[in-house]
């Protein structure tokens, strides 16, 4: 893809601003299920149960969340099941219009690299942005680039306690880790930008590390930011605020979608409450609250 | 797992080295099946194909190889009935004596990472050993480190050209990239370690890197390293010879596992050959050729 694209509408970028812009919503919910807290009116097979879970979060939020975050581990946990309802999940989120990331972190060299980006992009369940790591170099990355209307959300700064052992160690240059792979998102993303101005090259920078938030952003400034760590996690509204691309002329141009799983998907029901009232009532709460700094 | 448990029938390192002392033989067949590559005699739908080649593959090699590492990749491709198809092989092999390697180089955070250990450990199929990504940090790792009798190996070092702008750029304190993950997987390992004094927690580190290898081996004395990179991609004799453990009493406790995917399960048959012939042929002449060495 080059910088004639921009204007397709196939730009995975493009796609993610139509729907931010359509639901006045930077919100990305985060789709992890695990058995004991499916809600206890979905009973049967817990692949079943994880299909109806999922494909009931879709709905309940369908028009309130720009997009859904599909935890792969969780569905692989089931086997080969998990994975076929992970991908009826998922085909189920794009027709009702949401933008699907799948959120595998996959890396690998060479060819294989080439069958996991067939894997999200190609086959009955196409994502839109799949996650990615690293460490294996640039050249690893690039195999996910030449999918039209795809992108990929490469991790540079996590939320956990235990990234600074990595992220934060300082080079002989003087960047940090994660600023040498910033560096390599920027680089990656150049001439792969759609009509907003950002790439398809994505980043997983999380909101629990606002000292770095700012550095990171300028050296990624075409770079939709995926940021986890939003509430339950710690990160605040004006955390979100340092992550922001400046100078956007429209809240889908800010570059920012900001995840969150379980503070939506297991929201807390009032008494008699439908589950999926609770979980769109979450959603809309954390749309707000982001609507006031987006 | 405990200094107290070196002993443990079920310990990931000990299984290992029976394996390689029963067969006298350090290789590790990859399987990575792709459709247009498999013999023509193997007929059906692709995932039936593949389950059907993988333990052709598995049969031809199980007295001649210790292991077999799965390219996850490969099946995922394929969807539901890949990750079927590649769970009947992991069965099958793990039947037939081999070591199981699941090379999926997951890499998550907290409960995501539990999931993934708990999709490739438990379950239907349980992998002997995963392969996992450092870059979110040791505390990403280690919940793979709590079953008991697996290991992982962690990518310290890959073999493809790009790696090196990530792997060998130098920190402030004089070590690369890839030395500082070699003391982490040598940390890791400390109280993990089986009757050979190998630990539970090896590293990948790639045989087209020869300049390095002694270097990540000072760091990591007691890790298993899995070797990709022997063979087609330039890999020789006396790089294996750099990544083994000085002073090991057997050949299993040199801790070097070489694997070697498209040389072994793509050989080249002779006129009227059966292709399992060729695959067995081809895993004869790679393990003598490491006995020369191991």
């Amino acid at each position: 893809m080059t910088a004639a694209d921009t204007s397709r509408a196939d730009h995975a970028a493009n796609r993610l601003c139509r729907a931010i812009d359509r639901t006045g919503s930077a919100v990305c919910v985060g789709l992890d299920p695990v058995a004991d807290r499916l809600p206890p009116e979905l009973t049967g097979a817990p692949a079943a149960r994880f299909e109806a879970f999922s494909r009931g979060v879709v709905d309940a939020v369908a028009d309130r969340a720009a997009a859904v975050k599909f935890q792969s581990a969780c569905y692989e946990r089931l086997g080969a099941p998990g994975v076929a309802a992970l991908h009826a999940a998922m085909t189920h989120a794009r027709d009702a219009g949401l933008v699907v990331i799948l959120d595998a972190k996959r890396g690998d060299i060479g060819i294989s690299a080439q069958h996991y980006a067939a894997a999200a992009f190609e086959g009955p369940a196409p994502a839109d942005w799949l996650t990615v790591s690293p460490y294996l170099g640039p050249d690893t990355i690039e195999p996910y680039l030449s999918h039209a209307g795809r992108g990929v959300f490469v991790l540079v700064r996590t939320s956990n306690a235990g990234s600074d052992a990595v992220q934060s160690v300082r080079l002989q240059d003087g960047r940090t880790v994660a600023e040498l792979m910033a560096d390599t998102v920027g680089a990656l993303g150049v001439g792969r930008r759609g009509v907003a101005g950002l790439s398809s090259v994505g980043a997983v920078v999380g909101a629990t590390k606002p000292a770095d938030a700012q550095a990171l952003r300028r050296r990624m400034p075409d770079t939709v930011l995926l940021v986890p760590g939003y509430g339950a996690q710690g990160g605040t509204a004006d955390d979100i605020r340092a992550l922001v691309r400046p100078g956007a002329a429209s809240a889908s141009g800010k570059g920012v979608l900001v995840t969150a799983s379980r503070s939506i998907i297991y929201a807390a029901r009032e008494a008699g409450q439908r589950w999926q009232d609770a979980v769109r009532r979450a959603a809309e709460s954390m749309r707000d609250e982001l609507g006031a700094v987006l």
